[in-house]
């Protein structure tokens, strides 16, 4: 956004001026590996960037984070926990008594996998971490359409955050938030990985269960559903 | 925002609807005790929430919070800590080694006790909890011209961010940023808060000590001379 096309990003269109530090969000899923692995060709340096929030894998999805950043090289790493979210409650992911949905990827209905207003959160921290150690860019590898609905996945979203980051941050900060994958279908993030060696080996997804995935939640089977269309095998287990 | 005009609720107009629930963000201090008190006038319930950050001053702004609620018979209240601002650092009220500074109110320039992009997350957190309990609005008590000069305290970001929430929250959730004391400079708050028996002997500004104050930096500073233009003696103790 601010400048930055996406398109461009995700037609791997090498015009794009090489950025001396970014930040990358880091789930620990396969979305935020192969876009840390197209933000490793579009900057000179990465800082990996993992929120938990009391969700139900947090422990796995931080592993992951752990063994991407090994694998990518990276120096500059920060996790840090919002678990006040599980206070907040309101998703099957941090409420323990909300159980976790078996997939739905026909309805377009918000499921209850949606943690309330979340990724908010990830950018502000996000922002406020670049805002200190000069990076210039915050990747995020939030997906649209073929998704799972969630307000704050779509491109308007990031658009009004690039204007509040422009508003509330010091004048001289310049910070540009991408989204390189926004627009794809999950299939293609899985063509991209692998074109660009991204270590999908090591990425957990499943919203249930710690080891192995379950297969049956809405993250699951649009995982597999991804690898399926791809034509190539997902490398993690399922039970 | 979003409908509301500021104006309306800084010269305390009764023409604005009555609201069932809203979220009011309590830091401790002087324009938060204010802006829960009109909060209170324009609003069946209130839920309060509180948000420190691992700045010097976090117990002591804390009872202040409790002290607070407590006075306006708070039901709903959440303490939630981001004390990961005080690993991602750039500010002297999160990094002990950065000091201080003794007020300045003549420079433009931001202080060293700029917390980069830190109302971000209290509006981020304050729009998860007041998406799940059902608040129609959120109250902050930020000041633009008669303070510090940050840049998140800006109407213009208070604007954008409203966007943001409309972008990224359910289709079903409306939810307004209201800042009713955003052009006010800081003696006419005080005489607001007189007016509606605000208990300001219950706030806590200052940056730097627990108790008494310090008397010196740029948030006791403001704060007595706002008490001296409106010709009133501050209620709490100084060094």
């Amino acid at each position: 956004m601010g400048g930055h096309n996406d398109q461009a990003y995700e037609e791997g269109n090498t015009d794009v001026s090489l950025c001396h530090l970014a930040v990358c969000l880091v789930s620990g899923g396969m979305d935020s590996c192969v876009t840390a692995a197209i933000a490793r060709e579009e900057n000179e340096e990465l800082a990996f960037l993992h929120v938990s929030y009391g969700q139900r894998t947090e422990a796995r999805e931080r592993r992951a984070f752990v063994e991407l950043a090994d694998h990518f090289g990276i120096a500059k790493r920060l996790a840090v926990s919002i678990e006040y979210l599980k206070a907040v409650g309101g998703s099957s992911l941090t409420d323990a008594s909300i159980p976790v949905a078996e997939a739905d990827l026909i309805s377009r209905k918000i499921p209850s996998s949606y943690v309330p207003f979340r990724n908010s959160h990830l950018l502000a921290i996000a922002a406020s971490w670049a805002e200190v150690i000069g990076a210039r860019r915050i990747y995020i590898g939030a997906v649209a359409e073929d998704s799972s609905g969630y307000p704050d996945c779509r491109p308007e979203f990031y658009e009004a955050f690039q204007r509040v980051i422009e508003a509330g941050t010091r004048p001289e900060t310049i910070l540009d938030i991408v989204t390189p994958v926004i627009h794809s279908r999950k299939a293609e993030i899985v063509r991209r990985g692998l074109e660009l060696g991204a270590p999908l080996e090591l990425t957990w997804s499943c919203y249930q269960s710690e080891d192995p995935a379950c297969g049956r939640c809405d993250s699951c089977a649009l995982r597999l559903r991804a690898f399926g269309e791809a034509g190539t095998p997902d490398p993690i287990a399922y039970a």
